[in-house]
């Protein structure tokens, strides 16, 4: 192997590709960056078990000598490239299984890893092809993803549930005190399915994915998801099980309604968090709907003190004054999920769950459970 | 104490006077900012046992209804301060040793320290006042206090050595592998002294100092050092115990002498530490400067690789070739302190300290010890 190419183009394609690459994995192969030069492309593989990347590169300023591939150790390459001086580089294997990378005045050898202790991996397209708007995808996981456990005592939960109907794609995720939930319409309809993907997988891909306008392609198999977008292919194992059966917590009817300034409510929750700083995420934040139509949020530590905020929803609350408790953090990573700059909240009661939507936020809702206090 | 204030203008002075908060300290008092409220100013104190800070407070907005004083919390009041909304902010100290804060639409209660617990702190000005330009005195902490010790098995050298000599004023810090020295000229003459100051107080101190025109204020007593500084008072402990004497560790006669870029040889150290990534600061680099003028900048690790870096020194070499290895940390903390752009390294043997000077940078030398290889 031994080819020439502009050092930032280079540097493009692997920053993406790395993004697979683990630093702990039982196998050392898996921190190696499988790379294959061809008469008028290269390839690069990466994998870390629960995702793989696999990208083809194409650039003007590509150009191969000798054909040939090698397994790179992936930091230390990525890092070299990075800063490197001058315009082009240049990489060839040599003997004893070592990699010569040349640029300006570096000369730089590396000891390469065992390209026959590569796994082999199975990008395989599917038959059915759903494709999506990059920006419109995005937007899908960025407000369900966050939602998903991040613990592992049921596995399940760690996933987002992806479905699709027709021409309508579903997406929800639920650590059991909190789901998100959101649709988007495709272009044409498709069959009936449905998978559950490790929301870190998508959590990933979404990093990948530029916005623009292009598509981004979904290929569904048994055990796998494979996107592609713009010569990138991304593999994420799916997870086994089943899903459980959410909609039927998520209430229809609220006998309380408020509308809140987004970004009113968010420094309200904000600052009566400050006072259980200590406590991390578990910050309990008191909201009280008063008759007056003004709602007080409140949050009291006994060693620290006590905050309490008014706040003018923006429009008079409709229906039945009401006590309710719950994680600001919930609430918050909720509320910054949304375009819209004003939410409406239906309450169902001091102990149910209540629903978050947005005016720009079409099909899109997030369901927060109350904590009891005294 | 009752008053009110701009709320950006108290936060400005907040954010000094917390530099001397500790969160970690034995003593519960010091994680409190001690604010009393006189009729037209206000004064600040922090302390965290090593270093306190005091400051008076002067503001048009500043407007006091009731004097008095209080012991806040100091992290809990900062964050809060900087996430109210509103202009102003409104204190007042309530029974029960209770802090009422409001803000807009936010009203907040903070219980506070017992004001009886808090240290008395003597922050006395000396009777000979040592006057520095603030920028002059920043590059002299700047370009020494990084290579004094941070390990505490010879507490002397955590600190720098700081000498009063007539109209110079000297710093020199080292943690016996590397030293760091520079000198400046005072404006006018004054006794001599010297004292050692925690250089890890001087790097507080140094975040402080704004970049202009003003002087900073030195005042030495026996066991401390006060700087004082557009109304902030700056309270150090010293470090007590001799400085060993290092005048003689450097050398004055160099039998080879190179002139790098700046610029090029940083680069190509931070490419020779790269296979060290593991390893951290430890990092060791080869430097082999040859006959025909070329210097090679070398490292290799045996799992790893090997790089090796070709530079052109600006002038030819001066004297006889020579390789040396070297701390890759070492090297570039002591480039990144000069302003020239052309670093002049003296060398005096494969195993003796060699020296860097800047043309740009007068009065101030760099010291490294280089590591023996086999």
């Amino acid at each position: 192997m031994r080819f020439q190419m502009n050092k930032d183009k280079l540097l493009y394609h692997l920053v993406i590709v790395q993004k697979a690459l683990s630093n702990k994995t039982p196998n050392p192969a898996l921190t190696g960056i499988k790379l294959e030069a061809f008469k008028d492309h290269l390839q690069m593989t990466t994998s870390n078990g629960e995702v793989s990347i696999h990208k083809v590169v194409r650039d003007p300023s590509l150009s191969v000598e000798q054909e040939g591939s090698a397994l790179i150790p992936g930091r230390y390459f990525v890092e070299i490239i990075r800063k490197l001086d001058g315009q082009n580089v240049l990489l060839s294997a040599l003997e004893d299984n070592l990699l010569k990378i040349e640029a300006d005045h570096s000369d730089i050898t590396l000891n390469l890893l065992d390209l026959e202790d590569y796994p082999h991996l199975l990008f395989k397209e599917s038959a059915e092809v759903i494709k999506v708007n990059v920006r419109v995808f995005k937007s899908l996981i960025r407000q369900t993803a966050f939602a998903a456990s991040s613990v592992e005592n049921r596995p399940i939960l760690t996933g987002v549930y992806i479905q699709l109907n027709g021409n309508q794609l579903t997406a929800v995720a639920t650590d059991s005190y909190r789901l998100a939930k959101k649709s988007i319409e495709l272009d044409q309809s498709y069959g009936k399915t449905d998978v559950i993907i490790p929301s870190k997988s998508l959590e990933e891909l979404v990093r990948i994915l530029e916005d623009n306008q292009k598509d981004v392609e979904l290929h569904f198999s048994p055990s796998n998801v494979l996107f592609k977008y713009d010569g990138t292919v991304f593999l994420s194992r799916l997870l086994e099980g089943n899903y459980p059966e959410t909609s039927k917590l998520i209430p229809g009817e609220f006998p309380t309604e408020v509308v809140f300034s987004k970004e009113q409510l968010l420094v309200a929750i904000e600052r009566a968090s400050l006072l259980s700083i200590r406590d991390g995420q578990n910050a309990i934040v008191k909201c009280e709907i008063r008759d007056d139509d003004v709602v007080e949020i409140s949050s009291s530590s006994p060693e620290i003190g006590r905050v309490l905020e008014e706040l003018n929803p923006v429009e008079g609350v409709k229906g039945n004054g009401l006590k309710i408790a719950f994680s600001s953090k919930f609430l918050m990573d909720a509320l910054k999920s949304f375009n819209s700059s004003e939410i409406k909240v239906g309450f169902t009661g001091e102990i149910r769950p209540f629903v978050m939507t947005g005016e720009y936020d079409p099909d899109s809702l997030q369901l927060i459970l109350p904590v009891k206090t005294d």
